[in-house]
């Protein structure tokens, strides 16, 4: 028994070290330990994360969703694969609520981005599949960090449009971009509501052979429509791009932009002032999470929540009432 | 001090039927015990809000916000008198977030619908000017279900446009609607994003003179504009009117929409299923305000949340372990 301990012990050091050197075996391991559930693990995996922290906070964050069928998958490949070309590291890391239901993940298909996978200086890890949304997102967020103490320089979390998640992301990524297809507005009808305010700039996507003139009037609709929506971020106007994976054409607009916003925001110190607002964000948020999940895990509380929430529904209670009683007042 | 005290007892049978029967003045006296912080009046509220319950409900809940200027107290009160000639009773309430800091109150100013006001089928009550804008928030509701008790059929729910205070209105009411005016779009910037996905109705207001040709422009707009963005209320497509207040055109063309739209909420069974996930929806967010609120109260939990976000803030911590000594893990 104290044999298998011992070798399940991670050397947390040694793992510093080789993640800090950009090993991806070792990064890979780390983030198996922020993931892990054991308090051991836990522990560890935490001592890890703090001893990278100075390393961290050097990328650059982009968070991605999209439309059914606008083909992120394809779009991610092609945008990292360039911009791996070009020297960069990229991670990419998932967001992905449906999977702690299913169990599945976005990323979890091999078949996907299989050539980016293959670059040296790509690493791809599938979303989180256990826990609630709020557990993925703070997984997600710490693996984040490890990869950039790793050196990755350009960290790519995708989404899917579902819920919370694209908020989430966007609370923790610098641009956030929304993939479309052609027929603005249209298609995003089931998207999250106010999604075209979160997103820095709107790529219209497959803006290739028959659909590029459809692509090149959707791109013109939607830059009217940003002109009337808030900008997502304090002082840059967003906008919207005609991308093509297939053919590799504006890709290069896309980095172009993200570069521009990137001194944008640098010049107006809102780069660093996001930041610092988001992990206060997340660390209110975290204590929130706490709190609710404690008292709903409490003897009975899930049954008397919903006794009481019949009752508010039947007209026998007020709703200040039946919270009175749950704390026992 | 006996004396005093029997004095102050309010007679809450009194009241109920007091209320039931419409009287204005025991209405007020209602809602001044449920805005009442003291132990015993609070008690006696909600016992007054119980007895009341089954005589809520049957109005006709609108949302009202405006961006600075759109003159909203003017809409309020030539839309509200229309409403009481013919026949209608109409409640005005507030919820202003900002009166929380300043004392001060949206409603506040009495020269304020002073016509409205004086009219008998009328009822004004400015917004609650203590506590924290849930507070304010569940006194608003509390008040609103008075009011229906007491026979008014149509609750206005007027807001500024500040912080969260929409999202809190637009989950109280049945129909929400924004006034603007002309030059859509670049008017709502400093409004909450994602704001015209919220309404159910844009007017655009001061559609009159020689602002009426811009201003039917501007309805033309918005509508284009709403064809984009997601509908605020399942099944029905959200619109855009030109309304003038001074000339009292456009006032009807409200009114109709908003039987227009109860027809359809009602058929779809939206009606109904709204108001029940509302209610569910108060329930849970008081729940969740009074677990915050209970936290940050404990001894030094504020200092030691402050102390441990500059830690974090300074790289000298990792978010989960910031949160797992605040619940002294």
């Amino acid at each position: 028994k104290r044999f298998v301990k011992r070798d399940r012990e991670v050397p947390i050091t040694e793992l510093t070290d080789n993640i800090g050197k950009g090993s991806r075996l070792h990064l890979a391991k780390g983030i198996t330990l922020l993931e892990s559930t054991t308090r051991t693990d836990k522990l560890a995996g935490q001592q890890l994360l703090l001893n990278l922290l100075p390393k961290t906070g050097d990328s650059i964050r982009l968070g991605i969703t999209g439309v059914q069928g606008a083909g992120k998958s394809k779009f991610i490949e092609e945008f990292g694969l360039m911009l791996c070309w070009a020297g960069h590291k990229v991670a990419v890391l998932a967001i992905d609520p449906s999977s702690s239901i299913t169990g599945g993940s976005i990323l979890g298909d091999k078949t996907r981005m299989e050539e980016l996978a293959k670059h040296p200086n790509a690493f791809i890890r599938p979303s989180p599949t256990a826990g609630t949304l709020g557990g993925v997102h703070k997984k997600t967020r710490e693996t984040m960090l490890l990869c950039e103490a790793a050196g990755y320089d350009i960290i790519l979390i995708e989404t899917v449009g579902v819920g919370q998640s694209e908020t989430l992301v966007r609370g923790m990524v610098d641009f956030f971009m929304l993939l479309v297809l052609t027929g603005a507005g249209d298609e995003l009808q089931g998207m999250k509501k106010g999604i075209m305010e979160l997103a820095d700039t709107i790529v219209v996507h497959k803006a290739d052979g028959d659909n590029l003139r459809l692509a090149k009037k959707t791109v013109r609709e939607y830059r009217q429509l940003l002109h009337f929506l808030q900008p997502a971020s304090p002082g840059w106007m967003s906008t919207a791009l005609p991308v093509s994976s297939i053919m590799r054409t504006g890709l290069e607009d896309v980095w172009k932009t993200v570069l521009s916003f990137k001194e944008t925001m640098e010049s107006s110190n809102h780069w660093e002032t996001r930041r610092k607002s988001q992990t206060r964000d997340w660390f209110r948020s975290m204590i929130n999470d706490r709190l609710i999940d404690t008292f709903f895990n409490e003897d009975g509380k899930k049954e008397q929540v919903s006794f009481l929430e019949k009752e508010l529904l039947s007209g026998n209670l007020t709703v200040t009432t039946a919270v009175d009683r749950l704390f026992g007042e």
